[in-house]
């Protein structure tokens, strides 16, 4: 281990997180989704969890952003929305041949690991029919919708046929489907609960034109059962914890409507079990609260032993179907990695939301040739009969996991804990050993120290847990799948290089 | 002409349109984008020009939308928002080969004619990069936006390398991109000023969930110099018309901050002249109101010498450039018949809007594929080196023109007086001498009677004026590339059948 930590301490010159200024022009010259950067988090801007677009400004935000006639404050702040990690993602200078010592990239919730099946698959000899070039149904195309729901059946565990396609919509990434269905669902100012720590892209999503208020549901003072702070438990919803985001947001004036879960967890990388499930499906039936399921990361789920999952639409399901307070998103991007492609679908049997759900899709739809494209994807098979989706997700599932298992080897080997994965692309690492112990420094701001540092000295770009409104510092998401097998396995060298340097 | 009539009355039977109860099925079931049903027009709810989302329910239909907890007032109030005439195209039965005295479908703004050239074209063997699979840049792929910039500046007659791509955002169709941008220029009840008549989609687009306020610019009163009332020039806006829209705007409590001009102008099918362009252009600047050119028919001039069109662009260009309150709107559904593909387009030289432009488009971006499939579509060249998009621009000039050649000489034939078209796929009929006298009627509901004879006696479907916010009733959009060549020339014969059965 130490030959390795000598030969890349002997070449380090890590990269730099650019200056302020740089910083702000990389930001405002970048073309990808990015938020404020890096350098700004110690003095600039704060946000704080809690908060709906027209909460978010500070006083001298609003009033620096409201006084100009030639942009509104609206599109202004909804940039302010965008989580950090995205803009450090773009900014700082990557590993590759050329830059060995650049940053490995392990922060983007992308898979690396397809192309090799994706590739080839997309490029078929796709026949376009005239139909593909006038005005599709708003929802979507009738045959990709049937396709999408037979593939929902098959991936979630329903009964064939269960899926009723009138109740599905397809759109341009899970994104864009789950403002939609949130705009149907709730005005504008109700707050949405979410348990921390969550994908970090929602308050974009929710807040920058849907202009919903996001109320954080912490859960860690509500498990007095727990002992360890690394039992998953201590992060599963409860009624308790639910009520008391619940009171929350009606104190500070928002009515709480939706509750929406990452299930499987984005960042933690587990299920939640399905007694959680079942508490927080109760819980909003009698509180009259809708429930999200933003089942994603469905198709991930390489453990399914220890994983124990249930889809929130098998779980809620009785005689009158799953009523109107339960709903289902989903995208291709990640079980898939077909980010690229945008495409996203809602389920939802609420009759009454149907048609604006259906209508309002009309402002995101999806590329006709790309649903005849994803259609003919979901309905493959092979000259033996075999769905090629299933062997795909064979595949993907044999990849997922013996990436986990070894980076997890390496974890366990330098002694730095995580939570033992199920699902999804990524591991939630407990790295708060090596927060500094300075006094001056809010929890924050220790934690950005920890994640520089990480970047700068070693070359891991992860996304830190603060982004993901975690309670406590120095907990991180590493997205396993983001780097090429050869950046994976560098990584692996680095973090046992991390690890044996700070102790 | 008279045989004619005979033979088609002989066998009519045109189609009815349905009663209220099977309507509000067709609108609840129909899978595409529609509104209120053609017979809720006289007893149900009636929009009124001036409207933002939240103004938009008289008090009873704000009751029983508010009422429920299980979906939003605001997403009832949206499919509140879609034009009628869309919802009657979808549920009144069309014509077929098995039903001859079907409606032909002249209403939805769409072309028919150009299948033997695009399905080709769609057909290619595309090369997928693997890059496509993954997250693209949000405001669109470079490669893209470098061709649209080159077919833009083609187009509009601009110099080469005018337009800056950081400054162009493209987006998943025309009406997304529009709400994007308008989100960036105003803030929710801001008023957005649209000289009549106006696309009726454009209070779908503008209100549903940007929450605008639509503020109609009436232009008749405003020219005491025009004495025809079918003379174009009574539809132009004027420093006055734009004055007096901007106080109405005013007292009803609603900034005015953007004017929206439709160019060449849907549903007139002409083009404004420069001069009635560089007015609003001035006004605009000297407002500090926000001017968005919609150019989406910029590629569908059949007569230039007659349009005489300049685009915006073009026109606020000065040593500076265009400021930050000229704005351009653009999609290939109508030039090149793909509204199906949902590839839009939006250009701005406002710094403060760019990067809130570039990703608020994240929510509604367009598959990498179709990205990629239309930049090879706009970038092909034949063997001997010329463009594909020119050639295919020419031929469909040439039907455009031979098309409106027919359809004009029908009705000087018959005497129904039309707006001389040079643009687009429409031409503006005046029919208010068909207009019943029941002087116990509106005038919706005179031209609302008008209308449903036309359907259902004749089976002719156009687009009302009044749901285009027309100040005068009897006049009708007539969609000549809706149909099929077979029903394109059916349609002239009904059009005499009409003129000769109501004298």
């Amino acid at each position: 281990m130490f030959e390795e930590y000598t030969s890349i301490s002997a070449a380090m010159r890590f990269p730099k997180v650019p200056p302020t200024s740089k910083m702000t022009a990389a930001f405002l010259h970048s073309t990808y989704h990015n938020g404020r950067s890096l350098a700004t988090a110690k003095g600039g801007p704060k946000l704080i969890v809690g908060h709906s677009r027209r909460d978010v400004a500070t006083a001298a935000e609003r009033a620096s952003t409201e006084r100009s006639l030639t942009r509104s404050a609206r599109g202004q702040r909804a940039v302010q929305l965008l989580p950090t990690y995205l803009a450090d993602a773009r900014s700082v200078e990557k590993y590759s041949p050329q830059y060995p010592n650049g940053a490995l990239q392990l922060g983007v919730a992308e898979s690396q690991m397809l192309e090799d099946w994706l590739v080839p698959a997309l490029n078929i000899d796709l026949k376009v029919s005239p139909d593909c070039i006038y005005y599709q149904p708003t929802p979507g195309r009738q045959g990709f919708r049937t396709a999408m729901a037979s593939y929902m059946e098959d991936m979630l565990d329903l009964d064939k046929g269960r899926i009723d396609t009138e109740g599905l919509v397809v759109g341009a990434g899970c994104n864009a489907v789950l403002e939609n269905l949130c705009i149907c669902l709730a005005e504008a100012g109700d707050a949405v609960l979410i348990p921390t720590p969550y994908y970090a892209a929602f308050e974009f999503d929710l807040v920058a034109r849907a202009d919903l208020y996001v109320q954080a549901v912490t859960t860690r003072d509500h498990h007095p059962e727990v002992t360890s702070s690394d039992d998953p438990a201590i992060y599963y919803p409860s009624e308790a914890s639910l009520d008391a985001a619940f009171e929350k947001a009606l104190i500070a004036g928002h009515a709480p409507r939706i509750l929406l879960i990452s299930h499987p967890q984005n960042p933690l990388g587990i299920c939640y079990p399905p007694e959680v499930m079942k508490i927080c499906i109760n819980w909003c039936r009698s509180r009259r609260v809708h429930l999200i399921s933003d089942e994603i990361y469905a198709g991930s789920i390489y453990r399914p032993e220890l994983a124990g999952f249930s889809s929130a639409l098998k779980l809620a399901d009785t005689q009158r179907g799953l009523g109107p307070y339960v709903h289902w998103v989903y995208a291709l991007s990640k079980d898939f990695a077909l980010s690229g492609l945008r495409v996203g679908a809602v389920y939802s049997e609420n009759l009454e939301i149907r048609t604006p759900m259906q209508k309002l899709n009309d402002l995101c739809q999806i590329s006709s040739t790309t649903q005849l494209w994803t259609e003919t994807i979901l309905n493959r098979v092979d000259a033996k009969g075999n769905s090629w989706v299933h062997s795909f997700r064979k595949e993907n599932h044999r990849r997922l996991e013996a990436r986990i298992e070894a980076l997890t080897s390496v974890l366990d080997e330098v002694s730095i804990p995580y939570l033992a994965p199920t699902a999804g692309l990524f591991v939630w690492i407990n790295m708060s050993q090596f927060l500094t112990e300075d006094s001056n420094l809010t929890d924050s701001e220790r934690e950005r120290k920890l994640y520089l540092s990480l970047v700068q000295e070693f070359g891991i770009l992860l996304t830190p847990g603060d982004s993901t409104r975690n309670e406590h510092p120095g907990y991180f998401r590493c997205v396993f799948t983001a780097a090429s097998d050869e950046e994976f396995e560098l990584s692996l060298i680095r973090f046992r290089a991390f690890a044996n340097a700070r102790r």
